[in-house]
């Protein structure tokens, strides 16, 4: 970020209309955001909003509510302008792009073997890194892929330790035996790797999946272009949490969007130290609570860029 | 509300292409919607913004940590469009007005006498019901008013007992010893009040403000018109509060906007029964937490009236 930015959104803000710090987290947003775009008076112009969908060796193993088809079946929707991201991308003005990465040949189910070679790592990863606009101003990456809550508890519990049950939870509706069963191919998955676990890179190749992988190499790209990026929920922040593991600060160009209904979530955006911006119980993905949380940066970049100072409004400070 | 618009609108709601309940407090709020406005798959096409300003006889004893000038020094701002809530109509496609009631003559001081006589209580109960456009589909009252955190801490108090420190606080930014004299100020008040306070309105005229008392004559006319409202902050919340007060489900048109850093508007939302949309420390009153939450009621209302079902979509259901 750039420190005279940084300076300068902050001496505007506190001139503005309204007691010091009356505006709450929307003064911290403005100035992270102006930091971000080496501006002191953004605005938002450009925000993109990406969705990676992958498919799942271990969903064969029964661990959603929904069966395999039903990723292809979304991306199908998406591109028909059905789903609940269409809506969200369309509502806050979001470009929104799909991309799905070889739906026909699911990762290898990760409870036996790593679920990617390193080359389809790669290769996923380049998918996400090349799907981001360099004249985006923001950027959200989603996700569609039955299954993927596994992987992405797997990835936690790799990353941050801690027991399989903690970071498991109902994902898109699993409960009772289901939900036991889960827990349990989680477990599964942590032993077949253990002493693999070391190295980040390592656990999203042997844990993740296509689509968790793409949304690593986004949220990548964007801090190399200085795009700021609004987490989603708990796939999407496990993906992210990659990053962070590797390379402590690599994710200082993010917020969190919202907490989502799922447990682990939460735990999740503790150990990344970032407080949500919204909660509203969702579960969805696809990107929803991120988008949903453009309207919060819209708000908090207008007052910040549109408001008279105290000198320019004639009104007396405190 | 409409039962046959909520159970239209709960019928959709079962079959669009998302897990059940994956959209959480947006699916409620859609069909809390839908209701009031008597239609399954609504849309957002009107909201307003009102904001009211009043002056505080009790302002002179020193309870906020701005001059009394910057009441009507705030509605040029409003006028010019220069303060927060002007960028967040703005943002959020609302239209607002503008009312100041009677700045030249602020209310009597509430520590001695009542603030309003019965027919200046009535003036402002009417202004606020004339401020509403008919045309309107949803509705925020906004206010300004230095001195006000006062009187609606009093009001709260008076409607729902407990001792006056636990409903005061620190307004736009005083502390220490200014807040001890503030929290004193509001049991003088009630004090002077004592066996008077039975009756909610005349908790209204006897410790209120004109731009309370306008909000809630708005809040009520919204009602008469099944506009659906979103309460701001502490401010709104009290005026309000007194229509709940005067009548059980007075405010089932209501939602929550945000809960401010004002600690006694958690308690009083937690009194309304109303879980708030957003978070976000906001504590600047003006209608802004409020507008913030259109976002969130226009990303609701967008999936739910915009999605395909799962079987416009060719999605196999979980």
């Amino acid at each position: 970020p750039d420190p005279e930015a940084i300076a300068a959104a902050t001496h505007r803000d506190a001139f503005l209309t309204k007691p010091p710090g009356a505006l709450g987290r929307l003064e911290e947003l403005a100035i992270w955001y102006a930091g971000w775009r080496g501006t002191a008076r953004p605005r938002l112009a450009a925000p993109q909003v990406v969705i990676f969908a992958g498919n799942h060796g271990v969903a064969a193993r029964g661990v959603s509510a929904f069966p395999p088809e039903v990723t292809a079946q979304m991306v199908a929707n998406f591109a028909a302008g059905g789903a609940a991201i269409n809506q969200l991308s369309e509502t806050f003005g979001a470009a929104m792009t799909v991309h799905p990465i070889d739906l026909d040949r699911p990762t290898m189910d990760f409870t036996a073997q790593p679920a990617m070679s390193g080359a389809e790592l790669a290769a996923a990863l380049a998918i996400g890194w090349n799907a981001v606009d360099p004249k985006a101003d923001l950027l959200i990456a989603g996700e569609m892929g039955i299954g993927n809550t596994t992987s992405a508890s797997a990835i936690a519990a790799a990353l941050y330790g801690g027991d399989a049950a903690g970071w498991t939870g109902r994902g898109t509706g699993v409960g009772g035996a289901a939900l036991e069963a889960k827990t349990r191919i989680v477990e599964e998955a942590l032993a077949c790797h253990a002493g693999a676990l070391g190295d980040p890179a390592e656990v999203l190749r042997r844990l993740g999946g296509r689509e968790l992988a793409a949304m690593a190499g986004a949220i990548l790209r964007a801090r190399h272009l200085r795009i700021p990026v609004i987490l989603d929920g708990f796939i999407c922040s496990a993906a992210a949490a990659v990053l962070e593991r590797a390379r402590q600060g690599a994710l200082d160009h993010a917020v969190a969007g919202h907490v989502s209904r799922e447990a682990a979530h939460g735990m999740l955006l503790d150990k990344l130290g970032k407080a949500p911006l919204l909660s509203l119980d969702l579960r969805l993905g696809e990107g929803s609570g991120a988008a949903l949380a453009i309207g919060v940066l819209r708000g908090a970049l207008a007052c910040h860029s549109g408001m008279a100072s105290f000198e320019e409004a004639g009104v007396s400070a405190g």
